[in-house]
């Protein structure tokens, strides 16, 4: 078997076109004196007072947005070589990186995100006097962002971890994924240019190529780092959330690592309109190849004859569909352990497909459907694993019951979907408390795939979905992975941050307790 | 030696009187089975739809904490007898408790805490249609609790970690500490009695008692558990952390670990009020006999004369104080090895002590003083361990740049204090910005114990204070712990909980997205 990446004998590797199989591009692999440099900047920088300073942060999150919209012509191109996920869902994921790391700005602008609280002095307060106590987050220090394969813009080089960070004021060490080494490099290019332009210090951002897991060992390791952002396999995911959990000093791993999406229709969204949930859920399935860590791969359908029909048309509709690339040898060669585990404990629909086979020089799969029922699910769990790729597993259910005692088996969720009728909404509703207490997400009479970035946005869940359910990887909140509360008591005006002066002199949101006591700017 | 508790061989245990070494009272050793017991009736708690309503929350914590002040006499007596901490701060420490659990009440009622965000749709939004998104933060299910030696009424039972977790709606398990059983067990029956009246589920509260270490490690094993919050030595807590990452499905530990809590003297400050800081100094080392977290164990003085005559001041006050009642043999024993450690590596000021020999049977100490320099501190950073109980290191340095250099070698801390004169204030900054990235509360020309329970308060910071910088132990901030985001995209009214409607039924604050597109609730 060929490894994910080509390495040759002196320190270089290049990525793999997964179209024809071919080397692309060469690339330096970092050694362990560049993630030692790497991290002494980046501490460097930490304390820095141009990277404290929020506006210029903003300034560098939008100008980093208009460079990549610059550029967009030859990111894409490269980014399509190495992934294949082909230009229209990359124009798209560009400009969402775009629009994420302007709406990054905008709340660094702002400045609300630093949840500002003033608390007045009583020397009257019972039990104890009160002392004047304020309180805001500051930037936790140098962050270590993990590229995801599948999402080679949006979760990678200046994707919303790096947007999240950046804003938050820690300085960020990129490990780039292997597979698409050609398009970190121009995004890290675009990003460096932007630190310099705008006056930051080069120990802000970081990239660090690699096709070994060394590199990235190594940085978990590193003192200097306090944090680590990763988006990928459970496996991955896992590991270095131990490392970093074994650390003389503890780092906090906020790891995004996937699920199957439990998807339920209810029988009456079933019979109201079973051809556009099965047309929905075939573009969900198959958008990005199933690449998705939001794919539902997991489908409840009421027993009996519709659900017979829906699960066979579904199956036809997949099985008829066009193989799909996929990003690389690695996730093919997974997908084709996971399709042979299901072809062995459920029931292929339609013709009984694997992914191509292992001496192919070209990475692709035919999308599938694999039928099972609830009832063999809490048998044999391992069915109900995520399979990252166009696959799909329909459970059969009795009763809303029997899954209410079948979903809770699923463990963490990114997300779980509802389809059903609005005179369902009484049987439906111990459903969803079953699903809230397992999920980050709920979905109802929609699609857990495209994932909007606004501030309500949720993308994490209880684990496995992820290392920290406290927390999103999408959307405005994702910013708080990087923060942690620092209290002034009995600050001196002159030694204390502008965001906490009693003028509020940058105009933020600030609580006081007692409220009114000193002048409070309002929107 | 003797253990802290007396075990007998029938999986009984007593507490022992640090007055005299005496045992008082006797206690069931909660088994394996209980354990298991407790776990699942916190687990069916979990999803009651009693502990799901906020007014009735607000109503138990209201409820115990007048049950507390009702049985004050009573309850003061039995932790004075097993912790020797004396009847006025333990009358100190009910009320706050009281306080504590009413101020938690309050703010559930409130329900701000749920941080509710609407996110409007936007067919129109670029680059993909924005759905309805609505966020608010659900609790994380059973906590397991920690009772700490040191506190046995505001870090215990019915302490802060229980408040904040019942609070968010999360059934609490207690490992009461072994040094107060009795003091544990009266609470307990309060607060059980409190659940039982205000209807909720049985599972909401539970208390194990144990002399050994191996309830508290079951309780961390067990499934049904969420989350942890502990507060006591770096060892255990350590231990603890390192036990919930490994679990097959891990769950954040909240421990609160202690530190030295540096505080520094300028030169200024020392000119113009040397002997108040002194005598402030004298009553925050020995308050409680020196066993709070928050302790000023480390002190910052400038060389020259003046530093000399404060030590040489210091030194003897404390040396003339009398004999403080330590907790319990264990803190006694422990005091006896970092006393000793200090012995060999410093200069005692005044007449050397230790605390009372292992052959006594009551557990006392001398307050001491001892004297380093910061170049010392530098090479030999074991002094700046934490060492519990009414002693503290004074530490010489030459100016405020060897000062900058060595804070940062002492690691994460609860605390830090600068006293300074306000025409120092330009000199000052630059080791203001060192202290703020080690500590988690900055004190300006105060003193860092006495803990105040407001919305601004942060006691915890970067490891080894805690192992989790972005949380606190004490104030409003603590209930963030027990809370995790959920999301739910295009909910129907009837299937979302009241605090997402756009009519606001219960009057919390919610943040919508474009504003003023429903009606807001403003206070």
């Amino acid at each position: 078997m060929r490894p994910i990446v080509q390495t040759t004998e002196c320190g270089l590797f290049s990525a793999v076109d997964p179209r024809t199989g071919t080397a692309i591009g060469t690339y330096r692999e970092a050694s362990a004196e560049d993630v030692r440099r790497a991290a002494a900047a980046a501490s460097e920088a930490s304390g820095s007072v141009a990277l404290a300073d929020r506006s210029r942060r903003a300034a560098l999150l939008e100008v980093v947005a208009g460079a990549l919209r610059e550029r967009c012509e030859e990111i894409v191109s490269c980014a399509d070589a190495e992934t294949a996920l082909g230009e229209a869902r990359l124009q798209g994921e560009l400009e969402r990186t775009a629009v994420q790391l302007q709406k990054f700005s905008e709340i660094v602008e702002a400045g609300d995100y630093l949840e500002a609280l003033i608390d007045l002095p009583d020397p009257e307060a019972k039990p104890t006097p009160r002392p004047d106590l304020r309180r805001m987050l500051v930037p936790i220090g140098p962050v270590a962002v993990f590229g995801a394969s599948n999402f080679p813009l949006a979760f990678s080089v200046a994707g919303g971890d790096t947007a999240s960070a950046l804003a938050a004021g820690c300085p960020v060490i990129v490990k780039g994924h292997p597979s698409h080494p050609g398009t970190s490099k121009l995004v890290a290019e675009t990003l460096r240019g932007a630190v310099s332009d705008c006056g930051l210090p080069d120990g802000s951002f970081a990239l660090l190529q690699s096709s070994s897991a060394v590199v990235g060992e190594d940085l978990v390791e590193r003192p200097e780092v306090a944090a680590v952002a990763f988006t990928g396999s459970l496996r991955a995911g896992r590991a270095l959330f131990e490392r970093a959990s074994r650390r003389s000093c503890p780092i906090p791993v906020y790891a995004e690592m996937g699920s199957v999406n439990p998807f339920v229709v209810s029988r009456g969204a079933l019979a109201t309109r079973g051809e556009q949930i099965a047309e929905g859920l075939i573009s969900s399935v198959t958008g990005s190849a199933g690449q998705l860590c939001t794919k539902p791969g997991l489908v409840f359908i009421p027993a009996g004859a519709s659900g017979q029909a829906f699960a066979d048309a579904l199956g036809r509709s997949l099985g008829d569909g066009a193989p799909q690339w996929l990003l690389s040898e690695q996730i093919r060669d997974g997908l084709t352990a996971c399709t042979a585990m299901l072809q062995a404990l459920t029931e292929p629909i339609g013709e009984a497909s694997s992914p191509n086979a292992p001496e192919d020089v070209s990475f692709c799969a035919q999308p599938q459907l694999f039928l099972t029922s609830a009832a063999r699910l809490r048998e044999r769990p391992e069915i109900a694993q995520e399979c990252f790729g166009p696959v799909a597993v329909l459970a059969i259910y009795e009763h809303l019951e029997e899954l209410c005692a079948t979903l809770p088996r699923l463990g963490g969720q990114l997300t779980a979907t509802v389809h059903s009728e609005p005179c369902e909404a009484d049987a439906i509703r111990p459903l969803v408390s079953v699903l809230a207490r397992i999920a980050g997400r709920l979905v109802f009479d929609g699609y857990p795939t495209g994932v909007s970035v606004t501030h309500a946005m949720q993308h994490g869940g209880p684990y496995p979905a992820s290392t920290a359910a406290a927390y999103t990887s999408v959307g405005m909140a994702a910013i708080e992975r990087f923060l942690r509360p620092l209290a002034w008591q009995n600050a001196p005006a002159r030694l204390l941050p502008p965001e906490l002066h009693d003028e509020n002199p940058v105009r933020i949101a600030q609580r006081i307790d007692p409220p009114g006591r000193v002048r409070r700017w309002a929107a």
